[in-house]
Protein backbone atom coordinates (compact mmCIF):
# COMPACT_ATOMS: atom_id res chain seq x y z
CA UNK A 1 0.00 0.00 0.00
CA UNK A 2 1.68 3.65 -1.24
CA UNK A 3 1.97 6.24 1.88
CA UNK A 4 0.03 8.72 1.93
CA UNK A 5 0.00 12.48 3.29
CA UNK A 6 -2.88 14.02 5.16
CA UNK A 7 -3.63 17.31 6.64
CA UNK A 8 -5.65 17.53 9.74
CA UNK A 9 -6.95 19.87 11.70
CA UNK A 10 -6.78 20.15 15.32
CA UNK A 11 -8.67 22.10 17.80
CA UNK A 12 -7.50 22.54 21.68
CA UNK A 13 -8.48 24.22 25.04
CA UNK A 14 -3.93 24.86 25.96
CA UNK A 15 -4.95 24.87 29.53
CA UNK A 16 -3.73 21.20 30.55
CA UNK A 17 -0.78 21.11 28.22
CA UNK A 18 3.29 21.76 28.30
CA UNK A 19 1.57 23.76 24.79
CA UNK A 20 2.02 21.85 21.11
CA UNK A 21 5.19 20.49 20.79
CA UNK A 22 6.54 17.46 22.45
CA UNK A 23 8.68 18.43 25.10
CA UNK A 24 11.12 15.99 27.74
CA UNK A 25 11.44 16.88 31.73
CA UNK A 26 15.21 16.44 31.01
CA UNK A 27 15.41 18.70 28.57
CA UNK A 28 19.78 18.33 28.74
CA UNK A 29 19.57 14.91 27.77
CA UNK A 30 22.18 13.77 25.25
CA UNK A 31 20.71 10.19 24.45
CA UNK A 32 16.83 9.08 23.70
CA UNK A 33 14.93 10.18 26.04
CA UNK A 34 13.84 7.52 28.69
CA UNK A 35 10.33 6.51 28.63
CA UNK A 36 7.56 8.44 30.58
CA UNK A 37 10.03 11.41 30.64
CA UNK A 38 7.46 13.13 28.42
CA UNK A 39 5.78 16.15 29.56
CA UNK A 40 2.15 16.46 28.48
CA UNK A 41 1.97 18.46 25.14
CA UNK A 42 -1.15 18.38 22.58
CA UNK A 43 1.50 16.82 19.58
CA UNK A 44 2.34 14.00 22.20
CA UNK A 45 -1.14 12.97 23.04
CA UNK A 46 -2.37 13.21 19.01
CA UNK A 47 0.88 11.11 17.75
CA UNK A 48 -0.24 8.11 20.66
CA UNK A 49 -4.31 8.73 19.82
CA UNK A 50 -3.11 8.47 16.09
CA UNK A 51 -0.53 5.94 16.40
CA UNK A 52 -3.20 3.50 18.17
CA UNK A 53 -6.01 3.70 15.77
CA UNK A 54 -3.19 3.78 12.62
CA UNK A 55 -1.39 0.36 14.11
CA UNK A 56 1.83 2.53 13.34
CA UNK A 57 3.84 5.08 14.81
CA UNK A 58 3.23 8.75 13.68
CA UNK A 59 5.08 12.12 13.23
CA UNK A 60 2.92 14.60 13.17
CA UNK A 61 4.35 18.12 12.36
CA UNK A 62 1.99 20.77 13.20
CA UNK A 63 2.41 24.29 11.57
CA UNK A 64 2.49 26.56 14.57
CA UNK A 65 4.22 25.65 18.01
CA UNK A 66 1.93 27.30 20.42
CA UNK A 67 3.12 27.82 23.85
CA UNK A 68 1.85 26.68 27.17
CA UNK A 69 -1.34 27.63 27.78
CA UNK A 70 -2.07 28.72 24.30
CA UNK A 71 -5.56 27.32 23.15
CA UNK A 72 -6.14 26.86 19.00
CA UNK A 73 -9.17 26.89 17.13
CA UNK A 74 -7.81 25.26 13.77
CA UNK A 75 -4.28 24.13 14.58
CA UNK A 76 -3.11 22.31 11.70
CA UNK A 77 -0.59 19.26 11.20
CA UNK A 78 0.56 16.55 8.15
CA UNK A 79 1.31 12.88 9.53
CA UNK A 80 1.83 10.20 6.90
CA UNK A 81 0.30 6.88 6.95
CA UNK A 82 -0.10 3.61 4.34
CA UNK A 83 -3.66 2.66 6.22
CA UNK A 84 -5.32 4.39 3.61
CA UNK A 85 -7.87 1.75 3.72
CA UNK A 86 -9.81 3.50 7.02
CA UNK A 87 -11.66 6.40 5.74
CA UNK A 88 -10.49 9.55 6.63
CA UNK A 89 -13.91 10.07 8.70
CA UNK A 90 -13.82 6.84 10.29
CA UNK A 91 -9.84 7.58 11.18
CA UNK A 92 -11.16 10.78 12.80
CA UNK A 93 -14.31 9.62 14.86
CA UNK A 94 -11.72 6.84 16.22
CA UNK A 95 -8.73 9.21 17.02
CA UNK A 96 -11.39 11.53 18.45
CA UNK A 97 -12.66 9.01 20.76
CA UNK A 98 -9.41 8.12 21.94
CA UNK A 99 -8.68 11.69 22.79
CA UNK A 100 -9.30 13.77 26.15
CA UNK A 101 -12.47 15.99 26.32
CA UNK A 102 -10.26 19.64 25.77
CA UNK A 103 -8.71 18.15 22.00
CA UNK A 104 -10.69 17.48 18.90
CA UNK A 105 -9.49 16.62 15.64
CA UNK A 106 -12.23 18.74 13.57
CA UNK A 107 -11.14 17.08 9.96
CA UNK A 108 -8.55 15.02 8.54
CA UNK A 109 -7.99 15.08 4.64
CA UNK A 110 -6.04 14.00 2.01
CA UNK A 111 -3.44 16.23 0.99
CA UNK A 112 -2.08 16.51 -1.91
CA UNK A 113 1.33 15.03 -2.56
CA UNK A 114 3.76 16.70 -0.67
CA UNK A 115 1.89 19.16 1.78
CA UNK A 116 3.89 20.30 4.42
CA UNK A 117 1.96 22.13 7.02
CA UNK A 118 4.46 24.71 7.83
CA UNK A 119 5.81 25.57 4.11
CA UNK A 120 2.88 25.51 2.54
CA UNK A 121 1.47 28.16 4.63
CA UNK A 122 -0.15 30.78 3.18
CA UNK A 123 -1.96 33.16 6.24
CA UNK A 124 -2.91 32.98 9.88
CA UNK A 125 -5.19 34.26 11.86
CA UNK A 126 -4.42 34.66 15.85
CA UNK A 127 -7.24 36.21 18.70
CA UNK A 128 -6.69 37.26 21.88
CA UNK A 129 -9.26 38.07 23.83
CA UNK A 130 -9.80 39.73 27.43
CA UNK A 131 -12.40 39.25 29.79
CA UNK A 132 -13.22 43.32 30.31
CA UNK A 133 -15.88 43.56 33.56
CA UNK A 134 -15.44 43.78 37.04
CA UNK A 135 -16.03 40.60 38.00
CA UNK A 136 -14.10 37.40 36.79
CA UNK A 137 -15.95 35.03 34.95
CA UNK A 138 -15.39 31.71 37.29
CA UNK A 139 -16.26 29.82 34.09
CA UNK A 140 -13.64 30.49 31.74
CA UNK A 141 -10.70 32.00 33.58
CA UNK A 142 -8.37 30.09 31.94
CA UNK A 143 -10.18 30.64 28.35
CA UNK A 144 -9.31 34.79 28.37
CA UNK A 145 -7.00 37.89 30.05
CA UNK A 146 -9.14 39.15 32.50
CA UNK A 147 -8.58 43.19 32.91
CA UNK A 148 -10.91 45.14 34.93
CA UNK A 149 -10.54 48.60 34.73
CA UNK A 150 -12.59 50.00 31.42
CA UNK A 151 -10.46 49.80 27.91
CA UNK A 152 -11.18 52.15 25.28
CA UNK A 153 -11.69 49.98 22.30
CA UNK A 154 -11.52 52.97 19.71
CA UNK A 155 -8.27 53.64 20.37
CA UNK A 156 -6.78 49.77 20.97
CA UNK A 157 -8.35 49.43 17.07
CA UNK A 158 -6.68 52.38 15.90
CA UNK A 159 -3.28 51.82 17.39
CA UNK A 160 -4.16 48.49 15.66
CA UNK A 161 -4.03 50.30 12.32
CA UNK A 162 -0.05 50.97 12.95
CA UNK A 163 0.37 47.38 12.75
CA UNK A 164 -1.09 46.28 9.16
CA UNK A 165 1.24 46.22 6.16
CA UNK A 166 4.75 45.18 6.11
CA UNK A 167 7.06 45.68 9.00
CA UNK A 168 10.15 45.09 10.98
CA UNK A 169 8.62 43.61 13.89
CA UNK A 170 11.74 43.37 15.98
CA UNK A 171 10.18 45.53 18.94
CA UNK A 172 7.50 43.15 19.24
CA UNK A 173 9.02 39.80 19.60
CA UNK A 174 10.84 37.69 21.98
CA UNK A 175 14.78 38.30 22.32
CA UNK A 176 16.52 34.64 21.27
CA UNK A 177 13.82 33.94 18.05
CA UNK A 178 16.64 33.09 16.43
CA UNK A 179 14.92 34.42 13.10
CA UNK A 180 17.04 35.22 9.79
CA UNK A 181 14.91 38.33 9.59
CA UNK A 182 11.77 40.32 11.66
CA UNK A 183 10.61 41.72 8.99
CA UNK A 184 6.50 40.26 8.93
CA UNK A 185 3.25 41.22 6.97
CA UNK A 186 -0.04 41.80 8.78
CA UNK A 187 -2.49 41.26 6.29
CA UNK A 188 -5.34 43.04 8.74
CA UNK A 189 -5.42 43.86 12.29
CA UNK A 190 -9.12 44.56 14.24
CA UNK A 191 -10.80 45.11 17.99
CA UNK A 192 -13.93 44.43 18.40
CA UNK A 193 -16.03 44.54 21.69
CA UNK A 194 -18.45 41.67 21.68
CA UNK A 195 -20.75 41.87 25.59
CA UNK A 196 -18.02 42.04 27.82
CA UNK A 197 -14.80 40.19 25.90
CA UNK A 198 -12.55 42.31 23.61
CA UNK A 199 -11.49 40.29 20.82
CA UNK A 200 -7.99 41.22 19.32
CA UNK A 201 -7.69 39.33 16.01
CA UNK A 202 -5.07 39.60 13.43
CA UNK A 203 -4.20 38.11 10.08
CA UNK A 204 -0.49 37.75 8.52
CA UNK A 205 1.90 35.67 6.71
CA UNK A 206 3.70 34.60 9.88
CA UNK A 207 4.34 35.70 12.84
CA UNK A 208 7.40 36.04 15.09
CA UNK A 209 7.56 34.53 18.81
CA UNK A 210 5.28 35.96 21.18
CA UNK A 211 4.37 38.64 18.64
CA UNK A 212 0.48 38.53 18.67
CA UNK A 213 0.94 38.57 22.74
CA UNK A 214 3.53 41.28 22.80
CA UNK A 215 0.66 43.61 20.40
CA UNK A 216 -2.13 42.95 22.53
CA UNK A 217 -0.03 43.38 25.35
CA UNK A 218 0.41 47.02 24.05
CA UNK A 219 -3.12 47.54 22.60
CA UNK A 220 -4.41 46.84 26.42
CA UNK A 221 -2.15 49.44 27.22
CA UNK A 222 -3.24 51.82 25.00
CA UNK A 223 -6.67 51.07 26.31
CA UNK A 224 -5.78 51.75 29.36
CA UNK A 225 -4.54 55.37 28.07
CA UNK A 226 -1.88 55.98 30.70
CA UNK A 227 1.09 54.68 29.14
CA UNK A 228 0.84 55.13 25.23
CA UNK A 229 -1.12 56.36 22.90
CA UNK A 230 -2.09 54.29 19.70
CA UNK A 231 0.15 57.42 17.70
CA UNK A 232 3.21 55.73 19.90
CA UNK A 233 3.24 52.67 17.73
CA UNK A 234 4.59 53.93 14.95
CA UNK A 235 7.91 55.21 17.32
CA UNK A 236 7.75 51.50 18.48
CA UNK A 237 8.22 49.84 15.27
CA UNK A 238 10.67 52.45 14.54
CA UNK A 239 12.70 51.53 17.59
CA UNK A 240 13.00 47.74 16.61
CA UNK A 241 13.59 46.78 20.28
CA UNK A 242 11.55 44.79 22.45
CA UNK A 243 12.02 47.58 25.44
CA UNK A 244 10.22 50.04 23.04
CA UNK A 245 6.76 47.79 23.07
CA UNK A 246 4.66 47.30 26.02
CA UNK A 247 3.65 44.04 28.28
CA UNK A 248 3.01 40.00 26.91
CA UNK A 249 0.42 39.48 27.29
CA UNK A 250 -0.49 35.95 29.28
CA UNK A 251 -0.97 33.09 26.90
CA UNK A 252 -4.74 32.28 28.24
CA UNK A 253 -5.99 34.79 26.14
CA UNK A 254 -4.59 33.35 22.97
CA UNK A 255 -6.33 31.32 20.21
CA UNK A 256 -4.81 30.25 16.90
CA UNK A 257 -8.05 30.61 14.88
CA UNK A 258 -7.05 28.86 11.28
CA UNK A 259 -4.66 28.43 8.98
CA UNK A 260 -4.45 28.76 5.83
CA UNK A 261 -3.37 27.12 2.68
CA UNK A 262 -3.38 27.18 -1.29
CA UNK A 263 -3.70 23.13 -2.02
CA UNK A 264 -5.53 23.60 -5.00
CA UNK A 265 -2.17 25.27 -6.88
CA UNK A 266 0.17 23.34 -4.77
CA UNK A 267 1.41 26.72 -4.25
CA UNK A 268 3.94 27.01 -1.43
CA UNK A 269 3.12 30.16 0.11
CA UNK A 270 4.62 32.85 1.72
CA UNK A 271 5.34 31.00 5.16
CA UNK A 272 8.73 30.38 5.88
CA UNK A 273 9.86 27.33 8.44
CA UNK A 274 8.60 28.30 11.77
CA UNK A 275 10.98 27.34 14.41
CA UNK A 276 9.07 28.98 17.57
CA UNK A 277 5.94 30.65 17.28
CA UNK A 278 3.76 32.35 19.63
CA UNK B 1 -19.51 45.31 68.27
CA UNK B 2 -22.94 43.63 67.28
CA UNK B 3 -22.92 40.39 65.60
CA UNK B 4 -24.34 41.09 61.96
CA UNK B 5 -25.78 38.46 59.74
CA UNK B 6 -24.80 38.40 56.11
CA UNK B 7 -26.11 37.48 52.67
CA UNK B 8 -23.61 35.92 50.09
CA UNK B 9 -24.02 35.16 46.54
CA UNK B 10 -21.41 33.24 44.72
CA UNK B 11 -21.01 31.75 41.07
CA UNK B 12 -18.77 29.12 40.97
CA UNK B 13 -17.37 26.29 38.36
CA UNK B 14 -17.78 23.11 40.28
CA UNK B 15 -15.42 21.12 38.21
CA UNK B 16 -12.26 21.10 40.99
CA UNK B 17 -14.07 20.22 43.99
CA UNK B 18 -15.51 17.69 45.78
CA UNK B 19 -19.03 19.50 45.80
CA UNK B 20 -20.53 22.52 48.13
CA UNK B 21 -20.47 21.06 51.13
CA UNK B 22 -17.02 20.31 53.06
CA UNK B 23 -15.81 16.60 53.62
CA UNK B 24 -13.01 14.83 54.89
CA UNK B 25 -11.28 12.04 53.50
CA UNK B 26 -11.67 9.75 56.51
CA UNK B 27 -15.54 9.72 56.65
CA UNK B 28 -15.30 7.43 59.31
CA UNK B 29 -13.37 9.51 61.57
CA UNK B 30 -15.09 9.84 65.26
CA UNK B 31 -13.55 12.95 66.84
CA UNK B 32 -12.39 15.63 65.14
CA UNK B 33 -11.10 15.35 61.77
CA UNK B 34 -7.12 15.92 61.39
CA UNK B 35 -5.62 18.91 59.57
CA UNK B 36 -5.14 19.20 55.93
CA UNK B 37 -7.53 15.55 56.04
CA UNK B 38 -9.97 18.36 54.09
CA UNK B 39 -11.09 17.42 50.98
CA UNK B 40 -11.20 20.36 48.50
CA UNK B 41 -14.89 21.89 48.79
CA UNK B 42 -16.73 25.17 47.62
CA UNK B 43 -17.40 25.82 51.40
CA UNK B 44 -14.16 25.14 52.39
CA UNK B 45 -12.21 27.33 49.92
CA UNK B 46 -14.97 30.21 50.68
CA UNK B 47 -14.61 29.65 54.67
CA UNK B 48 -11.32 29.83 54.45
CA UNK B 49 -10.81 33.14 52.45
CA UNK B 50 -13.82 34.90 54.46
CA UNK B 51 -12.09 33.76 57.75
CA UNK B 52 -8.63 35.12 56.34
CA UNK B 53 -10.73 38.75 55.46
CA UNK B 54 -12.81 39.10 58.70
CA UNK B 55 -9.75 37.95 61.20
CA UNK B 56 -12.06 35.59 62.37
CA UNK B 57 -13.15 31.73 62.12
CA UNK B 58 -16.78 31.99 60.13
CA UNK B 59 -19.51 29.40 59.63
CA UNK B 60 -21.03 29.52 55.94
CA UNK B 61 -24.54 27.83 55.55
CA UNK B 62 -25.22 26.89 51.84
CA UNK B 63 -29.06 26.96 50.51
CA UNK B 64 -28.44 24.04 48.23
CA UNK B 65 -26.02 21.30 48.97
CA UNK B 66 -24.42 20.69 45.28
CA UNK B 67 -22.67 17.66 44.37
CA UNK B 68 -19.28 17.13 43.25
CA UNK B 69 -18.94 19.08 39.59
CA UNK B 70 -21.64 20.64 39.40
CA UNK B 71 -22.19 24.48 38.59
CA UNK B 72 -23.43 27.50 40.56
CA UNK B 73 -24.23 30.88 38.98
CA UNK B 74 -26.50 31.72 42.37
CA UNK B 75 -25.62 29.60 45.60
CA UNK B 76 -26.89 31.45 48.40
CA UNK B 77 -25.18 31.05 51.78
CA UNK B 78 -25.28 33.28 55.44
CA UNK B 79 -22.56 34.21 58.02
CA UNK B 80 -22.10 36.09 61.02
CA UNK B 81 -20.04 38.22 61.33
CA UNK B 82 -18.48 41.28 64.35
CA UNK B 83 -16.17 43.22 61.59
CA UNK B 84 -19.04 45.84 60.80
CA UNK B 85 -16.57 48.28 60.33
CA UNK B 86 -15.37 46.80 56.57
CA UNK B 87 -18.02 47.86 54.12
CA UNK B 88 -19.75 44.61 52.24
CA UNK B 89 -18.20 45.83 48.76
CA UNK B 90 -14.87 46.23 49.94
CA UNK B 91 -15.01 42.70 52.09
CA UNK B 92 -16.54 41.28 48.47
CA UNK B 93 -13.34 42.68 46.68
CA UNK B 94 -10.95 41.04 49.37
CA UNK B 95 -12.90 37.53 49.03
CA UNK B 96 -12.30 37.47 45.50
CA UNK B 97 -8.98 38.55 45.67
CA UNK B 98 -7.83 35.49 47.86
CA UNK B 99 -10.27 32.80 46.39
CA UNK B 100 -9.13 30.47 42.98
CA UNK B 101 -10.15 31.58 39.51
CA UNK B 102 -12.97 29.30 39.33
CA UNK B 103 -15.01 31.10 42.75
CA UNK B 104 -16.28 34.57 42.38
CA UNK B 105 -18.10 36.27 45.64
CA UNK B 106 -21.54 38.10 43.10
CA UNK B 107 -22.58 40.07 46.47
CA UNK B 108 -22.34 40.01 50.18
CA UNK B 109 -25.31 41.87 51.49
CA UNK B 110 -26.46 42.79 55.05
CA UNK B 111 -29.35 40.46 55.59
CA UNK B 112 -32.47 41.23 58.02
CA UNK B 113 -32.29 39.61 61.48
CA UNK B 114 -32.56 35.37 61.49
CA UNK B 115 -32.04 35.40 57.80
CA UNK B 116 -31.46 32.16 57.38
CA UNK B 117 -30.31 30.75 53.79
CA UNK B 118 -31.97 27.46 53.68
CA UNK B 119 -35.60 28.41 55.83
CA UNK B 120 -35.70 31.27 53.87
CA UNK B 121 -36.20 29.80 50.57
CA UNK B 122 -39.28 30.76 48.84
CA UNK B 123 -37.90 29.28 44.85
CA UNK B 124 -34.66 27.73 42.98
CA UNK B 125 -33.82 27.86 39.23
CA UNK B 126 -31.57 25.20 38.23
CA UNK B 127 -30.92 24.80 34.61
CA UNK B 128 -29.38 22.05 32.64
CA UNK B 129 -27.18 22.40 29.46
CA UNK B 130 -26.92 19.49 26.62
CA UNK B 131 -24.38 19.78 24.21
CA UNK B 132 -25.95 18.39 21.02
CA UNK B 133 -23.60 18.77 18.05
CA UNK B 134 -21.34 15.85 16.42
CA UNK B 135 -18.06 16.82 17.55
CA UNK B 136 -17.62 18.00 21.46
CA UNK B 137 -16.91 21.21 22.52
CA UNK B 138 -13.17 21.03 23.75
CA UNK B 139 -13.37 24.43 25.37
CA UNK B 140 -16.00 23.59 27.60
CA UNK B 141 -16.35 19.88 28.02
CA UNK B 142 -17.01 20.02 32.15
CA UNK B 143 -19.33 22.57 31.45
CA UNK B 144 -22.62 21.00 29.04
CA UNK B 145 -23.36 16.87 28.82
CA UNK B 146 -22.35 16.02 25.36
CA UNK B 147 -24.62 14.07 23.31
CA UNK B 148 -24.12 13.99 19.67
CA UNK B 149 -27.33 12.22 18.73
CA UNK B 150 -30.07 14.74 17.36
CA UNK B 151 -32.26 15.86 19.98
CA UNK B 152 -35.93 16.47 19.39
CA UNK B 153 -36.48 19.28 21.47
CA UNK B 154 -40.17 19.83 20.91
CA UNK B 155 -41.09 16.22 22.82
CA UNK B 156 -38.45 17.21 25.36
CA UNK B 157 -40.50 20.51 26.18
CA UNK B 158 -44.16 18.36 25.57
CA UNK B 159 -42.78 15.70 28.28
CA UNK B 160 -41.23 18.70 30.66
CA UNK B 161 -44.93 20.30 31.01
CA UNK B 162 -45.83 16.85 33.14
CA UNK B 163 -43.12 17.36 35.52
CA UNK B 164 -45.39 20.75 36.28
CA UNK B 165 -47.20 21.52 39.04
CA UNK B 166 -47.37 19.36 42.25
CA UNK B 167 -46.32 16.01 42.08
CA UNK B 168 -44.81 13.37 44.43
CA UNK B 169 -41.26 12.95 42.64
CA UNK B 170 -40.38 9.68 43.96
CA UNK B 171 -39.48 8.04 40.78
CA UNK B 172 -37.00 11.22 40.17
CA UNK B 173 -35.13 10.70 43.49
CA UNK B 174 -32.06 9.10 44.44
CA UNK B 175 -32.87 6.09 46.57
CA UNK B 176 -31.45 6.96 50.35
CA UNK B 177 -32.72 10.70 50.25
CA UNK B 178 -33.92 10.58 53.92
CA UNK B 179 -36.57 12.91 53.43
CA UNK B 180 -39.73 12.60 55.13
CA UNK B 181 -41.81 13.51 52.17
CA UNK B 182 -41.13 13.41 48.51
CA UNK B 183 -43.85 15.73 47.24
CA UNK B 184 -42.59 19.07 45.47
CA UNK B 185 -44.14 21.53 43.43
CA UNK B 186 -42.22 22.35 40.27
CA UNK B 187 -43.33 26.19 39.09
CA UNK B 188 -42.24 25.97 35.60
CA UNK B 189 -40.33 23.78 33.45
CA UNK B 190 -38.75 24.14 30.05
CA UNK B 191 -36.65 22.71 27.02
CA UNK B 192 -34.88 25.50 24.73
CA UNK B 193 -32.83 25.14 22.46
CA UNK B 194 -29.72 28.16 21.58
CA UNK B 195 -27.53 27.04 18.70
CA UNK B 196 -26.09 23.93 19.39
CA UNK B 197 -26.99 24.21 23.28
CA UNK B 198 -29.96 22.81 24.45
CA UNK B 199 -31.06 24.09 28.08
CA UNK B 200 -33.43 22.47 30.55
CA UNK B 201 -34.41 25.20 32.63
CA UNK B 202 -36.86 24.48 36.02
CA UNK B 203 -38.17 26.34 39.00
CA UNK B 204 -39.61 25.34 41.98
CA UNK B 205 -39.78 25.34 45.57
CA UNK B 206 -37.43 22.87 46.31
CA UNK B 207 -35.51 19.58 44.64
CA UNK B 208 -35.11 15.92 45.66
CA UNK B 209 -31.53 14.75 45.66
CA UNK B 210 -30.31 14.25 41.74
CA UNK B 211 -34.09 15.21 40.89
CA UNK B 212 -33.20 17.85 38.49
CA UNK B 213 -30.15 15.20 36.84
CA UNK B 214 -33.23 12.65 37.00
CA UNK B 215 -35.70 14.62 35.01
CA UNK B 216 -32.88 16.01 32.61
CA UNK B 217 -31.57 12.06 31.74
CA UNK B 218 -35.33 11.24 31.56
CA UNK B 219 -36.03 14.09 29.41
CA UNK B 220 -33.21 13.19 26.76
CA UNK B 221 -34.24 9.90 26.34
CA UNK B 222 -37.60 11.40 25.36
CA UNK B 223 -35.70 13.57 22.56
CA UNK B 224 -33.74 10.35 21.35
CA UNK B 225 -37.17 8.75 21.24
CA UNK B 226 -36.55 4.58 21.66
CA UNK B 227 -37.82 4.50 24.86
CA UNK B 228 -39.86 7.27 26.23
CA UNK B 229 -42.56 8.98 25.05
CA UNK B 230 -44.00 12.86 26.28
CA UNK B 231 -47.26 10.48 27.68
CA UNK B 232 -44.87 8.06 29.82
CA UNK B 233 -44.17 10.74 32.13
CA UNK B 234 -47.57 10.66 33.83
CA UNK B 235 -46.87 6.86 34.44
CA UNK B 236 -43.32 7.57 35.57
CA UNK B 237 -44.88 9.88 38.16
CA UNK B 238 -47.55 7.41 39.20
CA UNK B 239 -44.70 4.75 39.56
CA UNK B 240 -43.33 6.54 42.92
CA UNK B 241 -40.30 4.02 42.09
CA UNK B 242 -37.02 5.48 40.94
CA UNK B 243 -36.74 2.44 38.36
CA UNK B 244 -39.63 3.71 36.48
CA UNK B 245 -37.98 7.44 35.11
CA UNK B 246 -34.76 7.51 33.00
CA UNK B 247 -31.13 7.69 33.38
CA UNK B 248 -29.38 10.25 35.67
CA UNK B 249 -27.27 12.99 33.42
CA UNK B 250 -24.12 13.82 34.79
CA UNK B 251 -23.09 16.25 37.19
CA UNK B 252 -21.57 18.77 34.83
CA UNK B 253 -24.28 19.44 32.74
CA UNK B 254 -25.96 21.18 35.75
CA UNK B 255 -26.04 24.50 37.41
CA UNK B 256 -27.66 26.25 40.52
CA UNK B 257 -28.72 29.62 38.38
CA UNK B 258 -30.41 31.21 41.71
CA UNK B 259 -32.63 31.39 45.11
CA UNK B 260 -35.37 33.22 45.34
CA UNK B 261 -35.79 34.90 49.50
CA UNK B 262 -38.78 36.87 50.13
CA UNK B 263 -36.31 39.05 52.65
CA UNK B 264 -38.66 42.50 53.20
CA UNK B 265 -41.98 40.58 54.50
CA UNK B 266 -39.42 38.14 56.92
CA UNK B 267 -41.66 35.42 55.02
CA UNK B 268 -40.26 32.14 56.20
CA UNK B 269 -40.74 30.88 52.56
CA UNK B 270 -42.39 27.44 51.47
CA UNK B 271 -38.51 26.34 51.87
CA UNK B 272 -37.85 22.97 54.05
CA UNK B 273 -34.43 22.33 55.22
CA UNK B 274 -32.82 20.55 52.30
CA UNK B 275 -30.44 17.65 53.97
CA UNK B 276 -28.91 16.97 51.31
CA UNK B 277 -30.14 18.29 47.28
CA UNK B 278 -28.58 17.83 43.95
Amino acid sequence: VPTQRYKLTVAYRGTAYYGWQTQYTSNTWKGPPPPNDELPTVQGVLRRALGGVLNHPVTIVGSSRTDSGVHAEGQVAHFDSDQAQIPVEGMRMAVNHQLPDDILVKSIEVAPPGFDAILWTVSKRYEYVVWNELNRDPFAADLAFHRWMPLDVVRMAEAAKYFEGTHDFASFAKPGHKRETTVRTVHSMSVVKEGSRIVIGVEGSGFLWHMVRIMAGTLIEVGIGKRFEPKDMAAMLAAKDRRAAGLTAPPHGLYLQWINYDEGSGFSGQGSPEEQEE
